[in-house]
Formats: structure tokens, sequence, C-alpha cells
């Protein structure tokens, strides 16, 4: 393939009515992350020299979602042709290659891209390369005409004839042209010979072969050219992205149980011999070691898991859980901006926020740290081998030294030293037959 | 189509004994209600000017599901023909047209009994039109047996000819019936000539032709004529409704982002903006507002939640729970019978039952209001901007101060003035080397 | 047919290398248990008169799970032929029947196997008879070829003809022998004549052939013969045997709601009128009575539940939970080694372990038992129709007697006698005033 230059246009204004959202249509997620941010990945992915994304107005979000990338906003929506001349100036003269993408096709393959690049590039030369796919449903695409000499014409669904529209090979907007030429071609497209009044970048290949210029087209799946203008269809995309996901941690050596509930982030990194039971949710940065186990019901983001532990069921790990080697995180338990160490192990009904636990201490059921007074977060420290009663509440900021005990039910509100035990409850007071006598009360009102 | 009166018999006298139940079949929930309640939605939408319910015996659990629809009983089963006769004197002398339907087909839709109807009511005056359909396997249904001169006969599949089993149109068994002739249909309907001894209603068509009557069919679809006589088909028809269900709250607006695994009840109210992870169960009566996201693991029942609320992941909302404007809902957090105003938080393992929670307000991890003394439930109210350390139990009646601060792990039993701080707690001891010592001897004991 | 002795050879020796595990992949689980004991249970169904199992070295972990059934260990891995080899000295001489099975081949079903031993034992007597299936996907697999006379010979993919590609039916591998033959025909299987150098069993048609016998074949489902070389071929396995599971759950009358995200183990047993919300795992164990209801986001595992039981959303029943007829375990709450008298309710946030609950008594919301000292657990015992206080921690050994009440938010250190009322907890105190002044401060600080 011939070195030239990389530009890529990657088309973002549409409303996305159909989403029904105050929110840019690209920037609804896909695994986790605006749909865009995968497509502006697979775009750096090809090391263009040059990309712009053309967004609607009062898109600043998609501005933040795609810096550095520049942006551009198209003011008024007359087509993609007129899209694509609002870049030129932030694109400036350019003699290299352009691609132009669409922000919601957002998984279109870096290796499709590859080949549309490599026809552009190859022998014939051609101004416009189009990306081509056979859809099952074909009914409403433009088809691309094909002929001996390449890729004569693209005609809109409405505009083909019955023969034409029996070619199953559609339109996916995509293209490829030779900056030399583009500029060229756009300024000619005209907006009046369509019904829709719009400037449509399809009309480049006619304009092109008018020229005396050679188009071609190369074909991509079906899959990676799924556009989404809804919800539904982001569900759609959403899926064969999980089914990725999910696919690369069992290639990777972890055994889903029940691939379809588990839910992954774009960025999970799931260890070897992990086992994942049904039911678990992977919100973004989630790093899991080797020889994890994770039941079912967990729920976790923003945390590192270390080899050998196990975690949950129903384990809720929030940003900034790091959990040690060996560690026990159990039911119905959480665990915020704290570290749990080597062998710890938490098992039922707590809740940890910004707290070290040292290595092999046992926190114990219903225990809670008080980290937050409703003003600012402070810290508990609980030393290596330390044992925690049930149902205590350590009241930060506050250390409990290591190997100390706390009895169950105490609320600890200063720090106990290394092997000591505190205890801070209240005493027990016993009334015989009062509860006897409060039940035939109470069965006597209702008599 | 002309204005003739309007009946409908609904035939739900099954016993269902595939259903391995003591629950009459029809009584079997969908979406959260019996599924004859969805049948007696589409009829009630034709608005009829009578209807019957044929039921068996002891099935008062359905007569009390379909009030103030009347309902007769059919003693004996002797077929389906039997069971219409049984609706004969409640609905008396009847010169409209009678729709037949089915109480274990409760998917039909109103649109194809109203092209029944139209058909009916159509030029050709049929004595009685039959809702055909082509099911994918159509090995045992009966066969439509059509002509120039519209449906000619029905053949059970035992009785039908090689050619007419190639024949995809099975009979549903749905009809719709001239009333003014029904009855002597019926009455003539003859037990001898099937092998069952059985009084099929089907035999109506070959009847109304010996008349000289005409008959017709009018075609639905297989899925809504899929008939739930085993718990797996209720699994089917489940999963049909869900369907339906989740792409309509997608259509409204909402991101599902693994609609497979969000369960709704058949009256969830879905705002816009909404946003719903993964493992979501909607029990029966919830409203959700707009630009609400419902973590993963949520399981909502009997609750409104106004716009900009965050739940979840673990959130349990149970009847009568309300939730603010903006309210944050959060982990392994159960709330029933209680509102939580604007801008309030409840966010770890707590139990908020029979209360109120005042704007801005904020429930630390682990609160619990103690709400029954084992004979009847008090009330505990919090005040706006109030402030429940960790760990708190609130000992109902009990009020709560605006802004009030109750310190962790305490015991509340009376009122807290407002902007006072209330602390209920036992006193720390601490022994120093205690805990060194039982180690040692608890080691000594194994050693 | 003829009653003549039955022996099983198991294949187990395959590293699996595409598991990127360090458990052999016979002992990665499906439904719960080593895939290796669902062929051993398919195997001993048969009722064999010997069973060798042939592993690799260092897999003593299969030993265990096919125990008393011996392993002999196959050192090299030369193929099948070789594999099958290292079973004759602990078979011995045998002149029955020989079937050759796989280890990661465990769908494999009773039926199929006794019609491959009906065709060993029928009046042709064939020297090898061999199990054919027809795949979806048939591209690399070997091709039986058959004539007239039987089956001609067994060509591998390779090796094979464009017209011998196109048949349809290819070998699984699992062959049963006749063992009076088989040594004869397995000493003269040649490594040289194929490029990988290996002994295939499969070259024991060839040469039963050219001894002038008869072979045969007989054909399976390609479902049964799914073989499980990596995550994703374990998962579809494990989707298999749930599908199985669901249906027969169903079959027998219990409601799923959502059958797919209901998981089972192999030894789930669920009971008449039992209704099962989405959501909901079943680890090994589980004993389910009649009309049970499992609400969303269950898990259980080695328990049993009475009838009339509720259950859930979110319980957690680990081993020894015992929960008795129409007894009640709520939200968040964990029950281990406890058993749970009939009607008592245990409905919120709390962890019951090594206990007993008395029949009717009811634990407030927050309840810990506090069970573990860090050395040894003690027990706790609740005395029929006690009341548990919400929020209170009982430190065992304890016991309350019958229909005792204890305080909200106690600690309970000593037994409570029947019909006392306890209550330990600290005083309240109030500083009017405080929590404003400590806003007020605050506010100061940041102001």
């Amino acid at each position: 393939m011939a070195s030239r230059a990389l530009a890529v246009i990657v088309l973002a204004a549409g409303m996305g009515t159909r989403m029904k959202s105050t929110l840019p249509k690209v920037m609804h997620p896909l695994a986790g992350r605006p749909m865009i941010r995968h497509l502006m990945d697979t775009v750096h992915s090809l090391s263009p020299d040059r990309v712009v994304v053309v967004v609607g107005p009062d898109m600043d979000s998609v501005g933040a979602a795609v810096a550095p990338v520049p942006t551009v906003v198209q003011t008024q929506r007359l087509g993609t042709g007129h899209a694509v001349a609002q870049a030129r100036a932030a694109l400036g003269e350019f003699d290299g290659d352009v691609i132009v993408l669409y922000g919601d096709t957002p998984l279109i393959t870096a290796e499709t891209l590859q080949r549309l690049l490599a026809e552009r590039r190859g022998p014939r030369d051609p101004a416009v390369v189009v990306l081509g796919f056979k859809p099952d449903k074909a009914s409403q695409y433009g088809r691309l005409v094909v002929g001996a000499e390449g890729l004569k014409a693209i005609v809109e669904y409405r505009d083909a004839t019955r023969e034409q529209r029996e070619n199953p090979l559609c339109n996916s907007g995509v293209m490829a042209l030779d900056g030399r030429r583009m500029w060229s071609l756009i300024d000619r497209i005209d907006p009046t010979t369509n019904s829709k009044g719009e400037y449509y970048l399809t009309d480049a290949v006619a304009l092109a072969r008018a020229d005396g210029c050679c188009c071609c087209f190369v074909e991509g799946e079906q899959i990676e050219l799924l556009g989404v203008n809804s919800r539904s269809e982001q569900a759609v995309a959403e899926a064969v992205i999980q089914r990725k996901l999910r696919d690369a941690a069992m290639e990777g050596g972890a055994t889903l149980i029940n691939p379809e509930s588990v839910w992954f982030s774009w960025d999970t990194k799931i260890g070897q011999d992990v086992v994942i039971w049904p039911h678990v949710v992977f919100g973004p940065g989630v790093t899991i070691g080797n020889r994890v186990e994770i039941r079912g019901f967990c729920h976790f983001e923003g945390c590192t898991v270390a080899d050998g532990a196990t975690l949950g069921p129903y384990a809720r790990l929030r940003p900034g859980a790091q959990i040690g080697v060996s560690a026990h995180i159990g039911n119905f338990v959480e665990i915020k901006a704290a570290t749990v160490e080597a062998g710890a192990k938490v098992n039922h009904l707590t809740y940890i926020g910004d707290a070290r636990i040292g290595a092999g201490a046992n926190v114990g059921a219903g225990t809670i740290t008080c980290n937050y007074d409703g003003f600012s977060k402070s810290f508990t420290d609980i030393g290596a081998g330390a044992f925690i009663g049930s149902n205590s509440a350590l009241v930060a900021p506050v250390k409990i030294g290591d190997g100390a005990i706390v009895g169950a039910g105490s609320v600890i509100t200063r720090e106990v030293a290394p092997g000591a035990l505190a205890v801070a409850r209240g005493l027990q007071a016993d009334m015989p037959g009062w509860a006897d006598n409060f039940r035939d009360q109470q069965r006597g009102k209702k008599g």
C-alpha cells in the first residue's frame, strides 16, 4: 500500500430523534462508554494524520468525548455532503486519502477500513471507494450498481428499478475518497436532484464517474455496519460488543458459567482460571487477577482484585476497592476506596469505606465503618490479624491495632491498641415476664 | 361495519392438568397478573355488550379475577360446544354477534378480533367466522378446508386426508357467530360423531353449511394464538409479553442495556432517558419518572420514583415506597411504605419501613427503622437535612427533627429536637493485651 | 439383545490446552460438578462389568472424581489407539463388548449407547460399531464411508475426496468393539500411516475389514456429541444441560417466569407449584418443597426448604440451612447451618449462622448472630414465638427463651428467660443545638 497521508471525517451531528433523549445520540454508551469513543478507538488504530468530528449545535459533550480531536459544528442539517463540507476548514488542503465515517455506526472494524483504504490506494486509483454490505433485510437501503469497470452508481431505494432492488449489495454510506479530488466533488453536489433537497454524499460517485474517474467498492459485514438510531438498535449493538467481550474472556481462560448473564465494560481485565457465576456486572475500570472466583450477583466498578480472591455472591466493589491475594469478600458487602489486604475476610452485610483492612484480619457480619459525618470522609485503619466482632460500628477516624479484638456490637470511637480488646456496648437488663405481659396486653387490645 | 350488539363467551373451564398445579390454569400469571386478566382487557377493548366466562367447578378465584363479568360453571367437561351451551342462560336471547375465546389463549390481539368481527359483519353475512393460523409445526391441528365460497369445513387432524394435511391453515378454535343462528347450531352438535364423544364447537361450521349458510375464516398470527397448557408454554407466552414490554420501554426512550435481563410487570411505567442496567425486576404497580438511573439487581414493586433519582444496585423498593426527585437509594437498601423526599440519600445496608425521610437528609450505612413490635407498626419521621449516623436503630414511633444529628451506632428511642445531637451507645472499655492472651489460650487448647 | 459382558473405556488424558487452565479439562464443571462425573453417571446406567478411565500424568483429581473406578495413566500422548491400549492391563482378558468414550464429550446419552451396543450385539456381529453424527458444520470432521455391507472406512477430512466430503455423516470417535477381536486390532494400528504419527483408534475399522469382519455405524445427535475443548464449548454444554434441567422443573409443575435466568445444579430438587422469579442460582445440594415462592436474586446451596415457604428477593441460603413450613426468609438475609422452624420470619438484612429459630419467631431487621470468635463457632438458640428487636446482636453461645423479647438495638450476651424482655443498649443523651453549631463550624471552615 502506497504511503499516503490519511484523514478521517466522522459525522456525528445527527439529533437521534428516535432515541427520545436529551443526550446526543453518539454519547449513548455501549459497554460503559459513549459509542463515539468506540469508533474513535478504531479511527486512532489507523494512525490517521488528521481527524475531524462534525457535531451538531449544543453538543459540547461530544467535543469533550473526542478531545483532543477537533470538532466542527454543522449548524444546519442539510445532508451528508453538507456535513462533510463543514470539515473543510478544519481539514485544510489535504492531498492524502479521506475516510468518511458515522458516529452512530460504531462497530465498524479497523480491518474493514484497512481494506477500504487498500482499494483506494490500489492500482485503479479510484476517486471514491464505497463500503457496501448485504443486509438480511435490504428493503430500504440504497443499492450499489456495479459493472466490470467498478462501481457505476449508487441508487436510492425509492429510485431503484425492480432489477436494481434485487441486487443485495447495499450502500453503507462509509467511503474513502481521494483528497485531491474530494472538495471538487463535494462542491458540485446538487441538493435539487432529490426529493428531500439534501446534499447527498453518495452523489460523489456519479460526479466522479462524470469526471472520468474510476469508483470502486469493498464489502463489509452487516454486523459492523449496524446503525444505532433507537434504543432497540443500541441494545443490539451492545449485545454484539458483549458477545465479543465474553468470547475474549473465555478465550483467555475464564469460565463463564452462563455467558449471557455476565455484562462487561469495554475495559474489563479478567485473568486466567477465573470462574464467573451467572449474573455479574462489571462497570468500568475493573481488573481481576488469576484464579479468582466470582459468585453470582456481584457488581464491580473501578477496582482491582488480586489472585486467588473469592468474591460474592452479592459483593459490591466500588471505585478504589483493592482486594488482596486470597481475600474473601462475601454476601451483601460493599467496599469503597479501601484496601483489603491478603487473606482478610469481610464476609457478611458490611460496609467498608475509606479504610485499610490488614492482612488476615476478620471483619464480622454487620460491621460498618462510619466514614462520613455529613461534611468530610475519615479513615479507618484495621491492623493485620485484627478481629472485628459482628455488628460493630467503627467511627472514623479510628485505628484498630494489629491483632486487636473488638467485641460484638461495639461502637468504637477511639484507637484500640495492638493486641487489646475493646468493648463498647450497653449493659444487658432483663425483665422477667415482661414479654408475656406485653403480649397479653396487646391481645387484650385487639380482643 | 354495521353496528350490531356484541357478546363474548370466554371458555376457561379447563383443568390444565399438564400445569400440575392446584391453581386453575387461567389464573397462572403472565407479566404479574393472571393470564385471564390479559384476555379480559382485550375483550373489554372491544366494548362488548355482554360477556360471560365459563369456568369449571371450584374456580372461585377465576370468578373473582374477571368480576364483575358473570361466570357460569360447566360441571361436566363434555367439549367446547357443551361449554358454550352453558353460557346460554347468562347470555339470554341475543341477536347480535358472539365471539368465542379461550382463557388459555391470552395473547390474542384486539386487532385480530376486530378483523374477525368485520368479516362476520361483512357482505357475505356468514353464520360462522373461524380464526385460522399457520403454525410452524402444524402436525396435530385441525385444518380449515377452504373453497371459493369460503370455509367449507373443519377437519380434525386424525380424520384429515393426506392432501388436507398438507394445507398449512389450521383451526385456532376462536370464532365469531351470528347470534341469531348460534343456539340452533349449538343445539344440533352431535357428540356421537367423534371418537371422544365430545360436543365439538367446530361442528357448527358443517351444520351452518348444511343450513345453506356461508362460513368464512380470517387468519391470525401463530404467536397470538399460543395456547398455554404447560409451564413451558407459560414461559413462552411470558417471553412474548416481556418482549413487547421491553420494546415499548425502549421505544419510549429508556435504555435497556441488556433487555433480556429486565423483567417488567404488565403495568410498569417508565419515563424518558431512564437507564436500566442488567438484572432488574419490576413487580406490579411501579412508576418511574424521567432521567432515573436504575443499576443492576434492583427489585421494585408498588412504588413511585420521581425524576432524576438514582437507584441501586441492589435497591429493594416495596409497596408504598415513594422516592423523591434526585434522591439516592443505594446498595442493599429496602424501603417499604415510606417517603424519601427530594435529594435524600439512603445508600447502604438500610431498612426503612413506615417512615418519612425529609428532603436532603442523609441516612448512614446500616441504619434500621425499628417499626414493628410484634403487634403493630409505628412511624419514624426524619426531618429535612437530618443526618443519621451509621449503624443506628431508630425505635418507632420516633421523630428526628430537621437538621438533627444522630451519632453513629445509636439506639434512638425518643424524639430528637431540630438541630440537636443525640447519641445513645455504650461506653468504650479497653483491655490491653486481652486479645493477645485470648489467642495464646485458644492456640494452647488446640496445640 | 444377547447377554454379554460389557466394559467401558473412558479416555480422559487430554490436557485441554485451549481451556488455559491448571485444572484437567474433564474436571471443569457443568451444572455444578466435573464434566467427567456426568459421563460416569451415564456409563454406570449401562451397568457395565468393568470400567477403566485413562488419564494423563498428574491428574489425581480425575482419579478421585471417578473413584472407585480404576484409572490408568497414559504417560505419552500418542493418539486414541495408544490411549485405549493403556487400559489393556486393567481390563485384562475380556471377551465381552467394549465401548470407548471420551471424557470431554459428556453429554452423550445412555439411549444412544444402548443403540450402539444393540448394533454390536445384532445379527451382523460387527467387530466395530462407530457412532456417527451429522453436524451443522461438518468441515473438519472425518467422514464415515458407508456401503451396502455397512461401514467401509473412516477417512480423515484432509484425506477425503471432494465426494466423500459431501457426505454429512461424520465420525464422533465413539465406538463399540468386540472384545474378542479388539486387542488384535489395536495391536496392529500403525502410526506411520498418518502425518501426525499417532495411533488412530479409527484405523480399527480398516483393520477389521481387512480381517473380513463386518463394521457398522449408528447415528447420534450432534448435541450429545459436543466436545468440550474450550471455555466457549463448556458454556455451550452448560446451556444444553441447563435447558434440560429447566424443562424438567417446569414439567414437574414449577413456574419459571424467565427460565433462561435460572441456573440449576445437576441435583436440584424442585417441588410442585413452586414459583421461581427471574435471576435465581441453585448451587449443589438444594431441595425445595411444594408451593414455595422464590423471588428474584436468590442464591442457594446445600439447603432444604419445606412447603409453603417464601424466599427472597436476595435470600442467601448456605449449607446447612433448613427452612421450615411457611417460613419467610427475606431481603439481604444470609442463613448458614441453621434451622428456621415453621412460620418463623427472618425478613431483612440479617445474618443467621449456627442457630435455631423457633417456630413462629420473628427476627427483626439487621439482626446478627455473632457465632464466631476467631477460633470456634458457637450456637444461638431462639425459642418459639420469640421476638428479636431490630439491629440486635446475639453473642453466641446464647439462648433466647420461648416467647422472649429482645429490645431493638441490643447486644445480648447471656440467656434470656422464656417470656422475659432483655434490653442491652446505651442510654440516649441529647445535646440541644449541637448539630446546628457543628454545621455552622463546618461551613465556616469551608467558607
